[in-house]
């Protein structure tokens, strides 16, 4: 293990059988904690090779149990995003892609710290269940088009045990240490087509552009490498996507979307990575049709159709979706009076996370527990005026109290007399 | 932690504190080894300012016992070298410098791999031990003015356990961390003045010149830093140093020295050495006649005394000296003849170490047993002509066959029709 390591450190690329040897002896346990941290922080100074990146991807992923979808019908498309504040995309466009018989097998995760996980969202809907064995799974993306779970079986064990260290090693921040991460298991999951959304900004992991298209540019590059039909964009996290940061908000919000009167950024998005996926599955052979294939979903109720059968397949009540309030609901709606008038110039999207965290709507820790009603609903975004004393979002809270969380929000949004134009999309990758 | 490692990941200059904070850790257990191993890799690609140096070598000198010798009269100096093969050079230096009446007081370590160990070589001698209390230590310094022991009570024991992490994670060729790990441990031994004998070359840790000056540089101002008289040179281990390789050899060789007639590349190098020390202990103003000083305690036969009074001190048997055959002996003498006529033109100093450690002359393993009485014995080396069949070295061995080591020297050793000339001492640094 130390010749793998000084190889790393020292810049020259390693064989596919060194990173198996690795990636066997971190599974193992024959490999010391304390040598894997070297070998990650070695990683994070040089790099990898594209080679290097799939191989160890491959390694990761056969490390542990990986679906087979070869029964399902059809080509199987994913979505996949590096994580951002308001980020409910997957939710409205699951059952959008699914309405046009595409099968969408989503297997999603929690939140931690400022972001939020789909998992909890979906959780706010009473009876609604991520927990789902593997064959119910399979049977209902046969039968539903689409599903929303989380991993079930033993996805994946080397990244667990990598990303354990990663996180208390400052060897979190490595694009091939990310990359090889989601797509070992994107990989595992079965998927034949994936559209990856890379979030850029100060809510997201890689806050510059250059940054996100690295990691778009890895991701994309180690999906094509094991032959799956594999592209990204780059789409802008600089403040929370929507109006809705909170579980049972951004559930409502999704509910909105599917019914043509969602916020007018997330809509956008959740079209252009459905196009993507429609196109991918070849049910279109270019994106303007596939986009108004997706947008006909919408209008026709067809997605909010779907959305209620895939919550009822996985136990929820469908009644959600025109009843909304059998979420839970808050105590308090409190509104941020704006101090003066102007245009909303910045909002710092991770501060707008960690507010809706210390409301109870996110986690601090991984064991902590959710308060599905509390979180944000944006009045204003960037770009949008303001008048002195008009509300800039409400804050919905289970606490009558909350200055701490106006003093956090007052400090991380400003307003100003001009405003930067907003760039959703930035990029597309494959 | 993590905020530590991000620092010093991200190129940030540590402050003291948080260098103290981590050593505490190290020592205390409270920092886990996956988390030491990865500030020790981050450290390796950023490296240290002199500052963290200083703080780190400090922080580990204070994590455990350190010796006071400030009951013993006078300047007392001492000489480290960062080791190579045939390096006996203590063991003639520690009483030529003796003899003038310096207190000498040398805490040294024992050989791995292919280099020697100075302590290994004493106890060659029937009798002598290098386990000495630290009062008796303390007394003989004082009485006889040289020492030469292992260390005593618990010196550096953060150094201790970073340096085991750094040989199992590839992070042992680090200059901060190498310069911190001899430098805490000499700051503990308490000396006034120190002389360090960096090698350069084939046989040395540090290959190249650069590295070689890098690490000198290292070390003089980490010494500075704390009040040290400290200086260095930088001398050649191209070639081993002398003609004998092996611990029994290796004494003989010493007491030659001590008679004035020893090899003369080792000869020049003590005497340069005893000279910087004679004027850091403030009984010469000039090197010229420090070095005059060194050269007539050989002359007047009080060096050679001052060793026999060391190893008596130390419950050796004196009368090594003048019948050194009371050392172990090796059964056999082989010869290893020239195959072509010529000029030696390079010997790879590690290769030879490595022969003489196959012989039983040195540790594979830290808990391998010695054969003192094993080694070689250079009778050519670089610049030297030689004739076809004429003996380049003898091998001094307890088995007969000896073809592997035969067939290493040889490939290690070249004979050609012109030599490049040697440079003994590259530059001297304050």
């Amino acid at each position: 293990m130390v010749d793998i390591i000084d190889k790393k450190r020292n810049g020259n690329e390693l064989t596919s059988a060194e990173i198996q040897t690795f990636v066997d002896g971190v599974v193992s346990g024959k490999i010391p904690d304390y040598q894997i941290s070297a070998f990650l922080m070695a990683t994070y100074f040089q790099d990898m090779t594209d080679a290097e990146r799939s191989a160890l991807t491959m390694a990761m992923m056969k490390s542990g149990d990986h679906l087979d979808l070869s029964g399902i019908d059809g080509i199987k498309a994913d979505k996949h995003s590096t994580g951002g504040v308001g980020d409910k995309t997957s939710i409205p466009l699951a059952p959008i892609v699914a309405a046009l018989g595409i099968p969408v097998p989503m297997i999603s995760g929690r939140g931690l710290g400022h972001t939020g996980g789909t998992l909890d969202k979906l959780e706010a809907i009473p009876g609604y269940t991520v927990e789902v064995a593997e064959q119910d799974f399979l049977n209902q993306v046969q039968d539903v088009k689409c599903a929303i779970v989380g991993a079930t079986g033993n996805i994946a064990p080397a990244d667990k045990k990598i990303y354990a260290l990663r996180d208390v090693t400052d060897t979190v921040d490595s694009i091939p240490l990310i990359a090889s991460s989601i797509m070992s298991k994107k990989i595992a999951s079965g998927t034949d087509a994936l559209v990856i959304d890379v979030k850029t900004g100060s809510g997201a992991f890689m806050k510059t552009l250059d940054d996100s298209r690295a990691l778009a540019h890895a991701l994309v590059e180690i999906g094509k490498g094991v032959g799956m039909d594999c592209m990204a964009i780059i789409s802008d996290m600089n403040q929370p996507l929507g109006n809705a940061i909170g579980n049972a908000l951004e559930i409502q919000e999704s509910i909105d979307i599917l019914k043509g009167e969602g916020p007018q950024d997330i809509t956008d998005l959740v079209l252009t990575l459905g196009a993507h996926m429609v196109v991918m599955a070849k049910q279109a052979d270019d994106l303007d049709t596939a986009r108004a294939m997706c947008e006909r979903t919408i209008t026709d109720g067809s997605a909010l159709a779907k959305f209620g059968d895939m919550i009822a397949a996985q136990g929820g009540d469908r009644q959600v979706i025109d009843h909304p309030e059998i979420m839970p609901q808050a105590t308090y709606q409190i509104a941020l009076p704006a101090k003066t008038s102007g245009v909303v110039s910045h909002v710092a999207a991770d501060e707008m996370g960690v507010a809706s965290m210390l409301l109870g709507g996110g986690r601090q820790k991984a064991d902590d527990q959710l308060d599905y009603a509390v979180g944000i609903m944006m009045n204003k975004k960037i770009g949008d005026a303001v008048e002195a004393g008009e509300p800039l979002l409400t804050i919905y809270s289970n606490r009558e109290d909350v200055d701490d969380i106006k003093d956090l929000l007052y400090q991380n949004i400003t307003i100003s007399d001009h405003a930067d134009p907003v760039t959703l999309i930035h990029e597309t990758i494959r």
